[in-house]
């Protein structure tokens, strides 16, 4: 394959020196954008268009073509591996997505076998392969994974949740259960990450979007080690294992020194954190990744460039920062303002770096 | 007025000494008590309930009739405020409170007075002397109102809100004018919070429910900023500056140490913190209240315990600790569940003060 022209997110995430901060918007392919609801009315449904690699690959070079971005991340749904288990799984616009089997007892936890990625997944690594390949090396392909205990809230409560009030029930009254089924995730989400640096992916993301519902110290046992066994599983692969590894608890700040340990080469931060305050937590043994408040796209142009500012401030002089949201882009958002904000970053990083 | 027989609260609050942790907890008059429900099905509706101060008061008592609680809180809504500002207010099952007449402009918020509290909230007002007189002397009466910054978001959104968006708006926009409302509320829940203690409140809570959705810088500016000018005006009042103040931001565990500063005497801690961890961040300089995750409330009696056991060896020896959830009872919960939990607190802390 093709070298790579811009590896600016790939030395900001190794802590290396860069010209100026590298920006990527975490949902940047998605609804806000007009083009991205075309070709989603032409697939038809969300799940068709996760599963049509060309109209993956499609939706996943549309915010490149628009913005200056310093990144790629695979267009794909964050259920893929429950789906491929055979969970069942629906999404209807504005409802959030369903299981038709949820996952309730032991029994059901031990029926559970790890998907096979190049076949029950072969959507998606051949979503990898073509985006690589259409990239052409322009910029970096970020391959990703929800976590094993976000994916377990799903398949537990069946669908979005409020309180999570059946799968901590799970948690509290029968842990060997919920331990079984993060084992069995963890040991799916490894091959599937592995899979997808394979393909072409060249750097992995673990989004774990409801590691911040749990308990202090039921987060490290349920959320943060299974988290920890991908990583150790990723660095023991031959290709993986060069790949830097990109970990976000969402609502995670007072476990950042724990996130740290787990040897990622980062972590997403949301923006009730602070990143020089992170930085000092983490003592700069891993880059951070973020961290505006996604509601700035409402602002005003002028306000948009002086919260970039002030997030730039914030990080500081040195390396090992990538530019981000706090959480994905919503899809009320105008594009105009992304745009506003992916160039505010390029321009007022050069003075800080 | 009758001599306080159980001050454990209060002396907790102050971090004296204790025969066994004080426990109660946040909406302990509720849903999920089926006498509860039956006087709200003879109130009609739910703000009917919370106008009638001969009502309010009977569903303040109806956990202390079950439980071993070492404190009474008073039952309101937190939107009082905002709807004797004229908004509105309608709450319907299920759906979540709504104002008819949300605040969207600078001339809105121009046109916002401070309601008097023994004139437009002398519901309010009445139930608290009506509980105290009922409670004579049984366990303390904590007040409470929703913190400036909560009432702004319901105010701004009209309703419950998932991103924020509209009161953001106005954050990042038009910063003068949410300062404007924010002061208008600070006033305003100053003087609803020291009639409560005029009117024979022994405790003050403030709820910022939804601080914790504010960038960290922003949390400062636009939340804990108008609490801190609530203590200031109660430590000047002659009744309310002998009550212990509490603060909870839920969300709010990565800013402690800023709000220990404001003047409280005590932070309520969601389940997200530990409250070791939590004590050495605010240097035991105030109380900490918590933090149960309310999730717990659905697991076996004995895991229950066992929880319980957990958050007390968190908190460790010492005093200064008020046992509670880290948010309130759900609907589905068990009062038999309750017991457990309220019982575990005073066996178990028995032995650690």
């Amino acid at each position: 394959m093709e070298a790579l022209k811009n590896d600016r997110l790939i030395r900001a995430l190794r802590r290396q020196s860069v010209d100026y901060t590298p920006v990527w918007i975490m949902r940047q392919a998605g609804r806000y954008l007009p083009e991205y609801r075309a070709t989603r009315q032409r697939a038809g449904d969300f799940l068709t268009l996760c599963q049509t690699p060309e109209l993956a690959c499609e939706v996943t070079l549309q915010p490149l073509a628009r913005f200056d971005l310093d990144a790629a991340i695979l267009f794909s749904d964050i259920l893929t591996i429950p789906d491929a288990m055979g969970l069942g799984l629906s999404v209807h616009e504005g409802e959030g997505p369903r299981f038709a089997r949820p996952i309730r007892t032991a029994a059901d936890v031990a029926a559970l076998g790890v998907p096979d990625p190049e076949d029950d997944l072969s959507y998606v690594i051949e979503a990898v392969r073509l985006i690589r390949h259409e990239l052409a090396g322009r910029v970096p392909l970020i391959g990703f994974s929800g976590s094993p205990w976000t994916l377990a809230t799903y398949m537990v409560e069946g669908q979005s949740s409020r309180d999570f009030a059946r799968i901590k029930q799970m948690v509290y009254d029968a842990p060997a259960t919920a331990h079984q089924l993060l084992k069995v995730l963890s040991d799916s989400v490894s091959i599937y990450l592995a899979a997808q640096a394979h393909a072409g992916a060249q750097v992995l993301m673990i989004f774990d979007t409801w590691g911040g519902v749990l308990a202090h110290a039921d987060y490290r046992h349920f959320s943060l080690e299974p988290m920890e066994q991908i990583i150790q599983y990723l660095r023991a692969d031959p290709i993986a294992s060069d790949l830097p590894i990109i970990v976000f608890t969402k609502g995670g700040g007072q476990w950042l020194a724990r996130m740290a340990a787990t040897g990622c080469d980062a972590l997403g931060c949301d923006w009730t954190s602070s990143l020089g305050q992170a930085r000092h937590q983490v003592q700069d043994r891993v880059a951070l990744q973020g961290n505006l408040d996604p509601a700035i796209l409402y602002a005003s142009p002028d306000r948009i460039r002086a919260a970039v500012a002030e997030v730039l401030e914030d990080f500081g002089p040195g390396p090992g920062h990538v530019f981000n949201l706090g959480h994905g882009v919503t899809p009320g958002v105008d594009p105009d303002q992304v745009k506003v904000l992916v160039d505010a970053v390029h321009e007022l990083s050069r003075t800080v770096t």
